[in-house]
């Protein structure tokens, strides 16, 4: 069996959010598996912010930064053509870190790889509800922020699959819940599909006294994706002791030099508040219980995820660029040719 | 009885540091105690940065502004003259938050009123080790910060009275310590007379390199009282998941505006950190405790305070200014005459 590998290579790093000036499509011949590796057909591909960190030559970021000339890592989801790992066979249905290509050759012990059950509506849910946005929306909001009933919980980009997803999860803890996105159709859609108790149009004047006015008893709870004047407007808001969970900082991600922090950086002084950061990969050994939790509250019917979906290899720039434009409503995916 | 208070007070709201020029120093008749409050005869006045924050027309601060034209409200040590009040005296000896004047006029409910043992060797202990500056390195380092043996312990400002006294502390917790603080005289000190592990003059170049180099192995916890270029050289310095403990920022006190937060804020995302802002006052009900723990490590010798005295009333604006141009070396104190 002879494969090829077409592929979005990291050709260049970045300038700002230009990610398609960054990238060439290859198509070069693809290895065999070697000894413990997994060939997988790619059918769909998850667009993460969290990918742009990596293209950046950062040596400071919780990832090495991915080398010039290699295909752009990223989850995926397809079928296991080959296999000389023991635990997978052609067949399978997997969700792994693969590669933007249509194919990914991966080794198991450092990609959080997991075959997947067929028996499912849809298996986008691997990628959305039942996968890392879905376990980095619990691990943030239950685990890391403790939300408890009667707060209230405030989430960044919340048109997003983990602003979605974490609202969801929030308000199923019984937390009063709010988003902030980046236009008003978006709020509609959160209050009047989603439960949302408000949304506000963080790109309208005044967004910090608009905050206050929908929030005045302060904020408990804030999983903060953004950053930027985002947080400035949300810290003099926080409830005296609150949390902000920080999960990415979208919108420094392309800067090259380090940009300044929260101008209200005191309030963690005035208010008492607790700030940290979290990732869901540090929590990944616990990702079965994190799906069983979340699979309950979608057979429910408490807790839903709309996708973004484009078609198509050569459509990834474009697709992921909806990240970072805030084109998106929910969880932005690639399905490939089957 | 007719009584008089010499007393500063707040004539406009200071420009910068320049605490002089925001005062005035009157004599005013003093009316006698009504109905539960207590005169005292001012011995000591103890210089507090938290102070300069009260000074400002910020009113989202953890306290209300000072009025304008009103005495300066600080800590100070004396003795009870009249007292409308049952718990006290005539010749008691109190600590409360009085005022920086001849005189302190109290209502014991509201200023943290204690009646003090006169058997102790220096009384100026109970504006150091067994005062607010005590608890608050106790409640910082062991109670907020959890400060737990082999950990990697920074302070900054570590030649002023907190941080002298959260250095001490970690060390009797079983921290490695280490300070920031003015000047390399200052450095020597904290090594040689308080047994600091290390410090650094945060005034020469290169902060960030030469804290990775004294601690490579990353800082566990932070105790942070300054802010600024200061806290921007510490973040990448933090080992994962450590902790900052934000008591105050003083280099901002002086600013009208906001001012840019830490440009390394990242580094909360990247290394999991947890920043929390912490408050003395929070945990008041608890000084018997703390004081007690406190007096346990005094009379072990394994805790000490220099005093930088000053002497007079008229002399408290040129002390209160020592704590922002760092010429202190431990607690600022201002002894007025008997």
């Amino acid at each position: 069996m002879a494969v090829t590998q077409r592929s979005w290579i990291l050709a260049r790093r970045p300038s700002g959010n230009d990610i398609a000036g960054a990238l060439d499509l290859r198509e070069l011949p693809l290895p065999l598996p070697a000894a413990g590796e997994v060939l997988i057909r790619n059918e769909l591909l998850s667009m993460d912010a969290g990918t742009r960190l990596w293209m950046t030559a950062r040596e400071d970021s919780y990832n090495p930064p991915l080398p010039l000339g290699t295909p752009v890592v990223g989850l995926a989801l397809g079928t296991v053509v080959a296999s000389r790992h023991p635990d997978f066979a052609a067949g399978d249905l997997v969700r792994c870190f693969g590669q933007w290509a249509d194919h990914s050759l991966v080794a198991p012990a450092a990609t959080m790889i997991h075959r997947l059950e067929r028996a499912i509506d849809d298996p986008r849910h691997y990628l959305g509800v039942l996968g890392p946005s879905g376990w980095t929306a619990w691990y943030g909001v239950v685990e890391c922020g403790q939300a408890a009933p009667g707060e209230t919980f405030l989430v960044s980009a919340a048109a997003g699959a983990l602003g979605m997803l974490a609202g969801q999860v929030a308000r199923a803890r019984g937390c009063r819940v709010f988003g902030l996105t980046g236009s008003d159709e978006k709020c509609r859609w959160l209050e009047q599909q989603l439960g949302f108790d408000g949304a506000l149009n963080h790109r309208a004047a005044d967004l910090e006294g608009r905050l206050r006015a929908l929030c005045p008893q302060g904020i408990d709870l804030y999983l903060e994706n953004v950053g930027g004047p985002l947080l400035d407007a949300v810290l003099p808001n926080m409830a005296l002791r609150g949390r902000v969970a920080v999960c990415g900082l979208v919108a420094q991600y392309a800067s090259e030099a380090p940009v300044p922090g929260p101008y209200r950086f005191d309030q963690i002084l005035i208010k008492r508040l607790n700030v940290f950061g979290f990732m869901m990969p540090d929590a990944f050994d616990r990702h079965a219980d994190f799906t069983a939790r979340l699979k309950t509250l979608l057979d429910q019917g408490r807790i839903t995820l709309p996708f973004d979906m484009s078609a198509g290899l050569e459509n990834v720039p474009a697709a992921y660029a909806r990240l970072f434009s805030g084109a998106n409503l929910g969880k932005v995916l690639v399905r490939l040719a089957g």
